[in-house]
């Protein structure tokens, strides 16, 4: 099983798979790592879910399993995920000794319906997702393709100390680094790389550093109340649907900080059973995102208290629960200037920005301050990729252009800092 | 294949159909009614769905149809009903020339959760719901039950004029009458008894008529906005799930009316995909009832105001169906009489309302009207059953004793009118 | 001083005062019927304020005091009035021995701006409102001059037992009542007639008793927050607007009864004071009724539960208080059917009806009650009086073809009732 | 009459006046400013209403106009002032050619109750505002002092050129400046100091230059519903407090902006006049700020969207006007530097900062854009001193040693401007 750039990230695209149930994607990429003879860690090995909220379900599990089987996963390399350890972690030694350089690359996609217009270039060249309601609209797709690369690469060997490469599962919820970190998945690193592409930068221009992670919480709210037949005794019921809906709107209504740049979204909310049965059972996942640390909690905590209240003023029982979380980070100015320096010696590269503004969040923050507590340097660097629609969008796409530039910038700068030190 | 009054009930308790997928108890109905050597019409004859909104789509359908299979089900059963055509109608001649008199029976089951206790009966004896999620919450497994017994004593003989028995889909959804009307399944009737276990009444208590019943409507509302990302570009969004939240609040805040007994519930709610997505589509379902048509109208009328305000304020669309309907009605004294003396003379019955309040809906009120309008009448009767849980309650469960009675009350009523004229 | 109905009635429509502020008014009265010869307790010796709920303040009561002496009310007469104690109640002896039968007059008008158009005969006749502002737009004016009226008639002998007359304050708030039986002032009652003009009844038409009273408790609520700059550090604020806004939407949704008629109204909602500021304080009254006592009550914990969780989500707390109740009665067929007799002898009087659906609040039903607890007899009757608009609108307006007949009315009863016993 | 800073300050900060109604303000202002021999401009000859929304109605004006008269103000300093026009511009000519230089001073205080707690300074030492609901709580009564003591020190003589007084009334409001741009005021201005006290620096620091000004609309929004008994016919009713709370929660959840910082606060909100009746009337007041000119339009077009839907969900008018305005602006580099080489060679000055960080709105904006758009330069000066408390909370207070501070430093600032050219 051999593939190029382009091939792997359609073979990928095609086969999105939401946060813990990344096993034909986690399987596929083990496969071609220890094909190229890398020491590979997968399973209980590379990831710890003892702390981690909110796992898929046993049905959901078992359902992403039967379709990476039918996918043509291997069972040796589904077996060590099965139950959602899908990351994979490999160590290349180099020849001499040198400092630990760690790429991390996030695999998992997105809940979303991917679009079926013919002007969408996976529809129209016929790598679409097969797996309808999930989708690879954030470009994570790309992001194993270049691993994957990076590691064929590599495995031919010329570097020195030791490169290991972070394929981590559920970036999108905020709860893969983590769980990775509990694992000890980046003991022993002296610099991270970690990579994005797109983020409203175009094809050939490439962002070395990165500021402006908001930190953020994602809750879960389940509201209980009681059912009852809407017109016979529509007062014997506590009606969780409609507490759901107003801490929806006072969730919103939460004040902007002037110490922060804030974010609050209510994005799913799924109630009630039928239109003549007062709904006993309501489900909400929200997040909360702030430029500041600080204000991210003092958010969280002003939203658990309309949380709380939305259920107390219709004696609804309401627990919240969080999710997944990431943090704010800076990236390091040495680790900057190497991908830069990368970047700057290449061809297609057209800008190279010392800095970009994210925006977003990102649990690759979580990997980056451990490293930094360690001693060691991180940055977040960012290629270019020139998508029609923004990321989480039905219609999102990477210019696969960007494919090959991300391959070569990381080489470079991984060589240069593991040939020279961090 | 046989089977007494309590065996029957206990078998369609077991394998609960929601409105249209009522596969296995349609075509159970069917042989059962054939079995007697009754004329049966069912599918295209039964029901005509060209005018019912909000069917069920290929996909539930073709679940339905493969579980009614598995459950048994005959395929030359199952053919005419396959596309949601889950009526039966079945006629008994009679001896000698005579009126038409129609029973009604609703057979549906809600989308609702069993409970699982121990002290549930159907729990503790092994014929609860086979379909999780589905459940006979409102007594239509008894109907049924009685229905067939009814059929049954009736084959043998003994009537002038005719019997019809109407085996009516959808009554939860308002819906079912008003499809079989418009296949003709009501000509001819000269006197209709609807039938329903319940409604507060202990066992051994029989209401021979009913008021207060609520008109309704159904509706259905989708809200299209635009989906974004929740931190990059939030003012890119056009926030589905914070409009139906809006609407779901300002709903239940609509004035109550001093001119008649209102009734307004938002009973589904369902919006967004992730957390870090600002949702682009929702989707609610609401009724809304009062004890006088006009007020209902005027509710509705008020209701899409509201709906579409909600959507103006946020700049998303929002369309709204009426997906079912049901009117009031008032029982004829005649047939209400009919009932009476039919329940007075039976030992088990301690006490015979003449009257008794309903304060829900049942498009059963759309037959009686129907049959009104030609000269007939009509009554609503309600046999006690003594529930441990109110109705649509996941603890909901019919006392047997009550299925006897309701067949024995039926009979002598039907016998009374088919011989004596309406 | 002297004037007849329509003259009474005008010099009072024109000088209208709300709950607690009747000082004119009650000068006015107690002038009139000390003129008459009567017995006449004023101030504290006719009603204890001290259990009253939200008394104005200095400010109101001083500049309601500047207006009555402006309009000429006596000094004397004003005295014992001043500070809110507006109840009147005369006593009227009898030749022989027999029951004590008490007619309660309420005297309080509403804070309503009177409509100034051509057509509303107040304002194209010159007796409009001269409180701006304020307006009896509920037909007090009426009893008022009713009462005065009766009180000349029955002045002048004839009558056995004891008439009293109870000239009561804060009707529309719902606290005269009660403080007029803490003063005592139902002592030895045996039989009650409460007087309501209008109701829906047209001019000539006579309702004998009443049904349909709305149990109803008045509440005030006050948010208190904490004030910031909008601009510069908002989440700094703690905001009363928008928890009462929160308050005021969720009250409206609070669940309709199947058990009782229910009604809920936020009326008066008064938060901040600058658009650039976050509210620091809200107020806000509300009121909440049910046909039925115990609804009523149950209707009124949530809604201290909502006002609570509006406060709590927002960690702006709220004072609740209740400031006003009335309850459910019912009349008596012999106090009843006294009235019914009188009406029916009158040759203006068209129709007398034994009972009529009143569908609103009037805390005449806790004099009912303790009249009746005592083993009396009452009843509130209604004397049809046609107004262009319903009650508390700003076009109120009376027949005063229906003063005439009312007095007769009441002139009637009492003598019969006085003369032949409860 | 003379008076040295702190006993000016201190006479302005007991006599409160808000928006249009600082008529004992700009009677006192212009008095002084005669007294020391200027060329003093009042009235229409300083400020153009035509274009003003919302100014204070014909009551407010009066009511204030006694109280100015109460305070001891002039007839004469008086009469040009009494319907709101209540700006004063003062020229001292220099004794050589050279350029305009103007300095803006705002006047108006803010509807604030001031706290009279002991250890708030005003309370303490008798100063405290005399107009109960009214405060100088931004410091704008320091703002006069200053700008009377640099009018007493620049009469004196020594400059070039002409230097302009611009004494601004309802800069909270955002419609004085522009009222005053439409009278011509800042015709001929070449370089435009605007002066803030406080505003986070504390006494010693000051800043030659601002930035983080809000673009921000004020928005004033009447509800015309139609006001119904709210027992009796609550459907008649179209319930405009219902429709306002329903607004002011869902302006507060309008979104927040990835690509600006943005503000909502509906800061006032009064519906409705007894707990019985469905109120028919209501008025809000809100602001909207952004840190971009266009974003701010966006939001106001939003917000305009969300206050028209709550009107149209209940059938309830509502009618929108814009009250009041700001923009963002730049400080020129010229300005800055003139300012800050003023205040580092002063004593007290312990700290000088090229640029501070605004946060709010000030419509000087305006007026700096003007100046600019003919090729003038400006500043927005501030000058410390520490408040105990935020600006526009009642225990705000400005430490009375940055008044000398702000003289000397506009004195020097003016002097070399109008000395050397802008």
């Amino acid at each position: 099983m051999s593939a190029d750039l382009v091939e792997w990230r359609r073979l990928f695209h095609a086969r999105p798979e939401t946060a813990f149930t990344e096993l034909w994607t986690s399987a596929a990429v083990a496969a071609e790592l220890r094909r190229l003879g890398l020491r590979v860690r997968t399973g209980r090995d590379a990831i710890d879910l003892s702390g981690v909220p909110a796992l898929p379900g046993r049905d959901e599990l078992d359902a992403a399993f039967a379709r990476a089987r039918a996918w043509g996963a291997g069972e040796d390399d589904l077996a060590p995920a099965r139950d959602g350890h899908t990351a994979v972690v490999a160590d290349i030694e180099g020849e001499a000794p040198g400092p630990t350089v760690a790429v991390r690359v996030d695999i998992d996609a997105l809940p979303l319906r991917e679009s079926a217009a013919p002007e969408h270039v996976p529809a129209r060249d016929g790598f679409a997702s097969l797996a309808p309601g999930t989708m690879h609209a954030c470009g994570h797709d790309g992001h194993i393709a270049v691993g994957l690369e990076l590691a064929r690469r590599l495995a031919s060997g010329g570097i020195a100390g030791r490169v290991r490469l972070l394929f981590q599962p559920a970036e999108e919820g905020g709860r893969g680094a983590r769980a990775m970190l509990d694992a000890g998945a980046l003991a022993g690193v002296d610099r991270l790389y970690a990579l994005h592409l797109g983020l409203g930068l175009p094809v050939g221009e490439v962002a070395a550093g990165t500021h402006g992670f908001f930190a953020n919480a994602k809750v879960r709210a389940v509201f209980t109340g009681r059912q009852a037949h809407a017109a016979a005794a529509p007062e014997e019921g506590r009606n969780a649907l409609l507490a759901a809906a107003q801490a929806a709107v006072a969730l919103h209504a939460l004040p902007r900080f002037a110490s922060a740049d804030t974010r609050v979204n209510v994005g799913v909310l799924r109630a009630g059973t039928a239109p003549n049965v007062v709904a006993g059972r309501a489900e909400m996942a929200l997040e909360l995102r702030a430029s500041d640390g600080g204000a991210c909690d003092e958010l969280e905590r002003r939203a658990r208290l309309v949380l709380a209240a939305a259920g107390a003023g219709g004696e609804v029982a309401v627990d919240v629960e969080r999710i997944g979380a990431a943090t704010t980070a800076v990236c390091d100015p040495a680790a900057v200037r190497a991908v830069a320096d990368a970047a700057r010696s290449l061809a297609p590269v057209t800008a190279v920005h010392e800095d970009h503004r994210f925006g977003a969040s990102d649990d690759a923050t979580l990997l980056m301050r451990d490293v930094q507590a360690r001693g060691g340097t991180a940055t977040y660097a960012v290629v270019g990729a020139s998508s029609p629609a923004p990321h989480h969008s039905p219609e999102f796409d990477i210019d696969e252009a960007s494919l090959g530039i991300a391959a070569d910038v990381l080489e470079r700068a991984v060589r240069s800092a593991a040939g020279g030190g961090a």
